[in-house]
């Protein structure tokens, strides 16, 4: 039997956990929460939408971690270190088949990365998820986008793309074998927010943004926020072995204009090869140089023989001055 | 005509003013805020549904106001100073004329309140709006629930009740003439939030809430919170004119159990009664004594004969131990 939602115990169950690091958490007004002195609080918010963002069909203990992965992917992109989040739900009832996985998936991350859910608000309305997550950083050092430099290497992490090529399996764009699919989808439904890696590029990096809209589509949030332009070498994105074995224009459109990877985009000086790399084996991250920033003021997609190939990537197709 | 939802330069145009207070503010992963020493951050979340929270008629100018004015509430109730807030949006589709006097009337009482939006994500889907405002609070001085004391006065600010009079009108469960209608429906649908009385009675009220869910729904959230009882004189609750001209039933189950007031319901010792009352003359704020603080565990409401009044309440009708 569903317990209306207007019994707030249930959700109470379900969301309730051990905040030891807030003054106040879950039951008063307001949350309270000190932050560190010298440093500065980094606060982002995202609200995924049922049909829009995540189908009915999705596995709920995925969407909890996909709700909170999304949102410390931002903290990640900012050099952050999450401290705690809120959860604003809108459901069409109290059923806790749903939640209980729901909550499982979403506490579950929280507990990995040591973050307290230190408010919330729960109604009853078309499934809707609100997460509002907040990081610290010492003052001065948080990794923005406008700080890209002419000359520093453009660096990825992981494998981008394969989250779109999950997507394109899912939807019947094209087919993956099933054994690959299982790989594939964890990419989609649940991203490793990068917040190991965000926290060693302190310092190295100039630049950074998370991949949510495409590779392409995020890279020109960077040149545009810094005043500069770069060169992408198609071929340097790396990819995943299922990735890699499909057709190139499949290949290059998940890798440059798929979204939905939430791996790290950023800039750092040359000098600084052996510290990034250093860094990123601390976080146990991989990460790629994949082009240059220049002077250009333009946004450059090069194949192997020097011939541009981001012309058909409709994220990009909007680039230049705002 | 109308935009689509995906050029987010419209988005960008209703939505963006300016933040000085922030060290980042719109446009990056995340807004950077520095939190002043000896501060604690206070937090809070609301969302807002179309057809559970407001109609589909609502004036979105009202709207506007009304999805912060229930945030800053929680700050005022806390004793904070607001600092910043982000806002996430989900709208069927991005019509102008929606957009002008919603973010009019949000960003109108942000203006009053010196508070800035620093980070936002607007979606399209079922409209729905999630409000998450942070405030400051010096270290150990927040109003909680969990303080009220054995012998402390109980204080109201304003007039409860004007809000669910207001909605009771509308819903034609009664008639008021459209003059006083007039007054009373800014009373439901833009809401003051109490922040200067929040700042003004920080060490002197041991306990406050916020009345969103009704006078005694919310003072029972404080009783159960501190450990403690509580005798509130019926009587004694301020009432407005049109509230006091009302058949004597339906303006106690305005007062006692209306909702959506956010006005101040604290607590403060006998001792503090000149202090209070200054405190409230400098908020420009009304506040009225309605009843004390017992030891009886229970929650007591008398007429002037002393007789109990509130078993009609349904609000408090399960109110015991958790």
């Amino acid at each position: 039997m569903r317990a209306p939602l207007g019994e707030f115990d249930l959700i109470a169950r379900y969301f309730t956990h051990a905040a030891p690091r807030a003054v106040l958490g879950v039951g008063d007004d307001c949350a309270l929460l000190d932050i560190p002195a010298g440093e500065t609080l980094a606060v982002s918010t995202d609200m995924l939408i049922e049909g829009r963002h995540f189908l009915p069909t999705v596995d709920p203990d995925a969407l909890g971690h996909k709700a909170l992965a999304v949102n410390l992917s931002d903290l990640a992109a900012m050099g952050a270190l999450p401290l705690a989040f809120t959860l604003a739900l809108a459901l069409p009832d109290a059923d806790p088949a749903w939640l209980e996985p729901f909550s499982a998936g979403l506490l579950r991350l929280a507990s990995a990365h040591a973050i307290e859910l230190v408010g919330g608000d729960t109604n009853r309305g078309p499934r809707n998820l609100c997460v509002t997550v907040m990081g610290t950083v010492p003052r001065g050092q948080a990794l923005r986008r406008a700080g890209a430099c002419v000359g520093d290497d453009l660096w990825v992490s992981g494998t981008p793309g394969d989250a779109r090529l999950a997507l394109g399996a899912m939807l019947e764009e094209w087919h993956i074998d099933a054994p690959a699919l299982r790989t594939l989808r964890p990419r989609l439904e649940r991203p490793t927010p990068r917040i190991a890696l965000g926290l060693a590029l302190r310092g190295m990096a100039t630049s950074a943004i998370d991949i949510s809209d495409g590779l392409l589509g995020d890279l020109a949030h960077v040149l545009r926020a810094s005043g500069v332009g770069a060169r992408v070498e198609a071929d340097a994105v790396p990819a995943s072995p299922t990735l890699a074995a499909q057709p190139r224009e499949r290949r290059r459109q998940c890798q440059l204009a798929g979204g939905d990877d939430y791996e790290l985009l950023f800039t750092a000086p040359p000098s600084m090869r052996t510290d990034v790399a250093r860094a990123a084996a601390r976080a146990a991250t991989r990460v790629t140089r994949i082009g240059v920033i220049d002077t250009s003021q333009s946004l450059l997609v090069v194949d192997a023989d020097g011939h541009d190939v981001a012309s058909g990537f409709s994220s990009f197709q909007h680039f230049g001055a705002p």
